[in-house]
C-alpha cells in the first residue's frame, strides 16, 4: 500500500499554477493585493492540475492518538492518562479541535494509533492500534520498522476513507503526551539540527525539566545511532521507527494519502510538521499537496517548516496541538480558492483596468 | 446623534475580564495554549461586560465609498471611476469582498457616503451622500467640520440599522480611489508621525509617484496648519475635516456606533487603522470593542495599531481594503468565543490536570 501510494503521487502541474497566476491577475483586485492568499490559490492549482481549483470543501480532521515510552524519562509534567481522558473527550465533543471544527463546519474523526490503554466502541472512533504506546526512545527504537510501515499504511487507508466520504480537503490532528519529545527527535534528525535549537516547552514546562527533555532527544539520538545531520531518502524509515510515534507516522501517511488522491492536506504544528519532513523523505512531491496551516509557538516548528519551504498562514502563538491550528487556517484557505471561483474579471465586470 | 453615542459608550469591563482568564484556564487545554486568542476572548468578555461573551455571529460587513479630492494631484494611477465601478461590482456580488463574505456568512452593506456620481438604486445599497467627492486636502481643508459630524453620524446611523437587524459584529469596509493618501495624512496627525513614515504605496505606485504622493500628503498637512505632532481630543474633529475622507469618518461613526451598542468591531486595513484614531480621539473607550482583523502591507497601518495598542491577527501581506482583512479574521474570532462556549473544563470531562 505504501510502495502503491508513492507510486501515484504527481508533482505540481506547472501549467496550472500558471495559469491560475495569470487569472489572479485578471480579477477585479490590484495585482497581487492578497499577498500570500495568491500564492495558496496557485498552489492548490498545481496541486489539483486544473484551475481554479476544487473549493477544499467539505473538509475531515483525522485526530492520530498515541503513548510514548520515552514519557517514562519524565519530559513532561502530564500523566501520561492524559491522551485516552482526551480522546474520551474529543468524542464527546468537548476538546477545542471540536470547537473549532463546529466553528469550520469540519468533520472529526479519532483514530487510535497507540493509545496506551483499551478503549471502548463508539461513534467517531476509528481503533487502528498498533501498541500500547512506542517504547522508549532514549533506550532503543521507539518501534520497529514494520510497526512504523503499518503505522503509514493507517494514515494512507484514513484519507481513502476521507476521501471516500466525500471529503475534499484534510487536517492533521495528533493526541499523545510527550509527543513534542518525539517531534523534536525526529526534526533534528530530519532537518540536521542539534536537539538544543529543535527542542520546546510543549505544553509548559520548566527550565530544569526543558534542560533535561534536550538531553533525552540527544539520549535517543545517540542511543540509535542517528547523527543529526542530513538523512537519505533510504533512512528515513529507520528514523522514524527509531524515535517518532504511532502518530507521527500515521500522519505522514495521511500526507502521502492526499497526495496521491490529490486532495490538499492542512498540515497543524509541530507534530505535523515533523511528520510531514517524513513524507517528503518518503516522497518530496507530497509537499506540493500540503498547506501549513500555521505557526506553533514550538521553535521546532519553525525549524521543520524552514526546511520544508513552507510559509505559515496563522500565526497566534498558540501551542495546543489537536489539529487547532489547521482548523483555524481552513476558512482562510477556502476564501482564497474561492475568489478564484466568484471574483469578477476586469473585462466582465467593466472596471477599467490599472494602466501598466 | 454624536454627543448621545459617546456618551453610551462604556470601557471594558475589568471584572468580566477577571472571570474570563480565570474560565479559560479552567478549560481542557493546557494554560495559554490558544495563545493570542485566549486575548480575544478576554477582550471580547470585557467589551460585552458579560463571561462567556456573545458569540459574534451574524456579522455584518459595511463598505463605505467615497471619493477624494486629492485625487487630482496624481497620487495613484487608477482612475477615479473605479469607486464607482467598484460599487457596481460589490452590489452585483463580484468583488473579492463578497467572496470572502459568502466564504465567512457575513452580509455585505454598501453605504455611498461620498461617490463622486450619481448611484442607482439598488438592494444592498445605502444612500447617504454627502459630497460628490472631498476637496482636495493640499488646497484646503476636505470636508467642512459639519460635514465631517454629518459623515460620522451617518457611521453611527449605520451601525445601529445592522445592530437593529440582527448583527453581533460588525466589520469595517471601505472603497475609493485616493484614500491610502488621506489616510496617510491621518495618521500622520494622530500618530504624531513624518509623512515619510507612514505613507504607503497603497495598490501599486512606483517611486517617482510614492516621492509625489508623500510630498502631497506633506502639503496636506501644511496647508490645513496640522503639525503632525500629537493632537488633542478637542482637535480631532477638525483634522478629520482637514484631511479624511467620508469613508474615513463613515467608518469612526460605525466603530463608535458598535462601542455604544457593545458589539465588537473588526477593524480592517490601514483605511480603518486611520479611522479608528479618529474614533479613539473622540473616545478612548471605544477602542476596547474593537479588534484588529489583520496587518496590511501599508506601512502606516502598523503605525496606527501601534498607537492604538492594538495586535492584528491575521497577516498575510493583504492591501486591498474593502474590508477583506477583516472579513478574514471574523473566523477565527468566533473560533475564540466559541471555545468559552463549547469546550469541557477539567472537571467536567474527568481530564487529570498539570500539576502546577
Amino acid at each position: 500500500m505504501l510502495a502503491e501510494t508513492l507510486a501515484a503521487i504527481r508533482p505540481a502541474d506547472p501549467h496550472a499554477m500558471a495559469e491560475a497566476q495569470a487569472y489572479q491577475d485578471r480579477l477585479t483586485k490590484p495585482r497581487g493585493s492578497l499577498g500570500q492568499l495568491e500564492e495558496i490559490a496557485v498552489r492548490l492549482a498545481g496541486a489539483a492540475g486544473v484551475t481554479p481549483p476544487p473549493m477544499p470543501e467539505p473538509a475531515a480532521l483525522a485526530i492520530f492518538a498515541g503513548d510514548h515510552g520515552v514519557h517514562a524519562r519524565g519530559v513532561t509534567p502530564w500523566p501520561q492518562e492524559v491522551t485516552v481522558q482526551m480522546v474520551a473527550n474529543f468524542l464527546a465533543g468537548g476538546a477545542v479541535a471540536n470547537a473549532f471544527a463546529a466553528q469550520a463546519g469540519v468533520s472529526v474523526t479519532v483514530v487510535d494509533v497507540g493509545v496506551a490503554a483499551d478503549l471502548p466502541d463508539g461513534p467517531g472512533l476509528v481503533k487502528r492500534k498498533i501498541g500500547y504506546g512506542t517504547d522508549d526512545m532514549s533506550k532503543g527504537p521507539a518501534m520497529s520498522v514494520d510497526q512504523a510501515v503499518r503505522a503509514l499504511e493507517t494514515g494512507i487507508g484514513v484519507a481513502r476513507d476521507l476521501v471516500a466520504s466525500g471529503a475534499r480537503c484534510l487536517i492533521t490532528g495528533d493526541m499523545g503526551i510527550a509527543n513534542t519529545t518525539a517531534s523534536a527527535a525526529l526534526i533534528a534528525v530530519f532537518a540536521g539540527r542539534d536537539p538544543a535549537e529543535v527542542t520546546g516547552r510543549g505544553t509548559g514546562i520548566d527550565d530544569e525539566m526543558y534542560q533535561h527533555k534536550v538531553d533525552v532527544v540527544r539520549d535517543a539520538l545517540r542511543t540509535n545511532g542517528l547523527s543529526g545531520s542530513l538523512i537519505s531518502p533510504s533512512e528515513a524509515l529507520r528514523a522514524l521507527a527509531a524515535v517518532g510515534g504511532f502518530e507521527h507516522a500515521a500522519i505522514a501517511g495521511l500526507i502521502l494519502g492526499g497526495a496521491a488522491a490529490r486532495v490538499p492536506v492542512i498540515l497543524d504544528g509541530v507534530i505535523a510538521g515533523a511528520a510531514a519532513l517524513v513524507a517528503a523523505a518518503l516522497d518530496p512531491a507530497a509537499l506540493d499537496h500540503c498547506v501549513a496551516g500555521h505557526r506553533s509557538a514550538e521553535p521546532g516548528h519553525a525549524v521543520a517548516l524552514d526546511h520544508l519551504g513552507l510559509r505559515p498562514l496563522v500565526d497566534l502563538e498558540l501551542r495546543l496541538g489537536e489539529g487547532s491550528g489547521g482548523l483555524l487556517a481552513h476558512p482562510v484557505i477556502c476564501a482564497a480558492v474561492r475568489v478564484m471561483h466568484d471574483v469578477a474579471t476586469f473585462d466582465s465586470a467593466g472596471v477599467t483596468e490599472k494602466p501598466v
